[in-house]
């Protein structure tokens, strides 16, 4: 059973429901090119079979480093950027405590990033916390030479082979890289390092499942069979239709389009519980990098409400009309915390004392919806009863074949990424990197740089 | 002497220098109808002023408090929502370390956010941490009946209470209020807290320079004379001429309206540094919710480099050409750290072995900016040396006068926000509040809802 439901009642002002059903007959063919492996980007399909095709010895293999490492670890460094990073933050911060950081007795590893930014002050004040702290880390890259991360492991591995000696070091070192080449594997295999697999035919931003971010999911002691199996269940529903009646990966996909063919061509992702940020930021990699290309693509935005009602809210009321959103809505809360009763009153809640704080940020939820699609903006709704790993996992399948058919439906190849080596090519060329020797002429020629 | 450069030389490829300067005589117009105080919204310029006219005892008194706070808590909460908050967390984010809550030895009081969402996980959870610490707290609210803000305070005064006793708890709490009427005020006074004054013609998200966001950069440990010195240098100068040549505040909004003018409707605000995210976060909220209205406007979007080069830099590549953006550039990192030299050198870095990663981050900036004009995304730089409490002063004068000038030439009211009540007429009819029984009815009618 699937725990997603998706509702458009709130779209039908803007968009008939025909007009929806309209790609029925195309998606039935991009869900079946999908499946067959027939498409654009079919050598990056590695994503749809991984919950169903990972083997149990490598989660056993994964649970076991994250026991060791929690042994010897208060903090844990994930080196990666994009997708090395992002399905690994979302889940965890997701399932995390608002305030981790500042918890005392915690049990597992605290995970902490690194690689994901260029920033000397960054880096400088990590070194500031890994000095007093015990830690180990991992570093993701397929190819090991991507600037950020590969800047942030030499000098990690420095000041970790300075804190515990080489040998200790290597103990501490987990690499996520490619099963046979590249500058990581080889260091990996020259200092012996744990190492676990990207598989060839898995993007970085469809990877959360493999061991980019089960492994640093695991050590911050979240349950990655759980994870999987929730996957699982939405791949093995999602082959059984293409239905967009049956099937909410397809209704999400159909009218998300349907909307965008009506000009409207921002979607904001919406969230109304603070620690699903990076499940946002996840979503806004996965569909702007997929859809993004060959001048066209939904611009993916995202709010935290009801934060940002204070914020974009009035944008979103009143500003230009080219906006849509999203919602994913958690029915239920983890905690309990209900609004007291005050007998002076003068704040004038009263009237919601007794009521849980969940139920008030429902209505404003609801409230929302209703004020947006007055103001003009087109609502899509996604439910689940609340966030575990099991409904993070369907949640991440869900999106992810959503996405692939959306890219379809654009008529672009939702699995590559042209346009990121851009401006890698334009820094190398400036930093005089060797066989850039003549980009670097050009690029100071036409910018007018001496140096 | 102001620190702020405005470069448009990568925008003149979209708009030619003649279609910038075209904006002068307007600007003239608006920038004196802003000194002179004539235009729209013209009894919501108190903030103009502000840095010029600041009591001396105000800031004593604020920086007194400031340090009895730190004499007595280890965390300071600060509860407000918008404005009430987003200021105060620009400057302390921008200020502060990256991993300020790991630090062990704090000497100030670790600044801590509630009333900003309606998250029943997030303040149950700011519970948790508030059972062992010692705090303090100020809650900031014109009205003091603000959705958000009210029920944090009505949970963390119960809290407080018990936790302190009454008494003690009112010498913890101040408010940032109302001079005169309002529910925040008159509980203050009945409770005898310290009080501060929001003026009555300064709104939210114009704030930061009065005890809205003075209070916490104090708590924080900060230097608030400078942020205001900073503040006053920009005020001075910008009193002094409105030309486009020479004002970089003429100069960015001028080049913004020239580049949306051709169509581009999405402004991204560009930073190579982390910790500027709740910078850009103020500015969305300045931006988006002074310009969109009456169904204009450009959306205000914010992004991390190099961090989102991996998630949203394929889009800007290569997406729909609906975009330009905003670099905020820091010319000098606080802190120093070197790419170290491997013998190795597998993964291919030792070319910029003994450069600081400051260097690195700059080039990716500068390549950066090439690839995407090269890709049809105009790019404003705006550049500041380093980045301390007279610079962000000053930055937040530039920002705030750019965007009233902004406000101005688009023809709406830039001190106004009539589209944030929208989704709370709602919410409360949905609750039941007294007072909407009408709404109410009408809501659930429309809305097939039962209960």
């Amino acid at each position: 059973m699937i725990n997603i439901k998706v509702n458009i009642d709130k779209v039908l002002d803007f968009v008939r429901l025909e007009e929806i059903h309209a790609f029925q007959t195309e998606i039935n063919k991009h869900h079946k090119a999908l499946l067959n492996k027939t498409g654009k980007g079919n050598d990056f399909l590695g994503w749809m079979d991984l919950p169903s095709e990972i083997d149990n010895k490598l989660i056993s293999s994964i649970e076991s480093d994250a026991q060791k490492i929690s042994e010897i670890a208060d903090v844990y460094v994930v080196i990666g950027i994009g997708g090395s990073y992002l399905g690994a933050r979302a889940v965890i911060e997701a399932l995390s405590h608002n305030f981790i950081n500042l918890l005392s007795n915690k049990k597992k590893p605290l995970i902490l990033y690194a690689g994901q930014n260029i920033s000397e002050d960054y880096l400088s004040e990590l070194l500031d916390i890994l000095d007093k702290k015990d830690y180990a880390m991992t570093v993701i890259s397929k190819s090991g030479t991507t600037t950020e991360p590969a800047i942030a492991f030499r000098i990690l591995k420095n000041h970790m082979e300075n804190k515990y000696g080489k040998k200790e070091a290597r103990k501490r070192i987990i690499a996520v890289t490619d099963i046979s080449k590249g500058a990581l594997k080889k260091l990996a295999d020259d200092e012996g390092y744990k190492t676990y697999i990207v598989p060839d035919d898995v993007g970085g931003r469809y990877s959360v499942l493999t061991p980019v971010g089960l492994l640093p999911i695991a050590v911050a002691g979240f349950d990655i069979n759980s994870l999987i199996n929730g996957a699982k269940t939405m791949q093995q529903f999602n082959a059984s239709t293409s239905s967009i009646n049956d099937n909410p990966i397809a209704l999400y996909a159909a009218t998300r389009n349907a909307i965008y063919k009506k000009g409207k061509i921002i979607e904001i992702m919406v969230n109304y519980q603070p620690n699903l940020f990076y499940v946002t930021e996840w979503w806004k990699q996965l569909y702007g990098e997929s859809e993004g290309k060959e001048n066209k693509g939904i611009f993916p935005a995202g709010v935290n409400f009801t934060t940002d009602l204070h914020s974009l809210g009035q944008y979103i009321q009143d500003g230009l009309r080219l906006i849509f959103e999203t919602v994913l809505t958690i029915e239920n809360s983890h905690r309990e915390l209900l609004i007291p009763a005050d007998k002076e009153n003068l704040d004038g809640l009263n009237y919601i004392a007794g009521k849980r704080i969940n139920k008030v940020n429902k209505m404003a939820e609801l409230g929302t919806m209703i004020a947006h699609v007055d103001g003009g903006v087109p609502n899509i709704k996604i439910t689940v009863p609340n966030i575990n790993e099991n409904i993070l996992g369907q949640l991440i399948y869900f999106y992810e074949m959503a996405c692939a058919i959306s890219g379809y439906i654009l008529n672009v190849n939702p699995f590559d990424q042209p346009g990121v080596e851009a401006y890698k090519k334009n820094m190398f060329a400036l930093l005089g990197k060797p066989g850039f020797e003549k980009e670097t002429e050009s690029i100071k020629k036409n910018n007018f740089l001496s140096h």
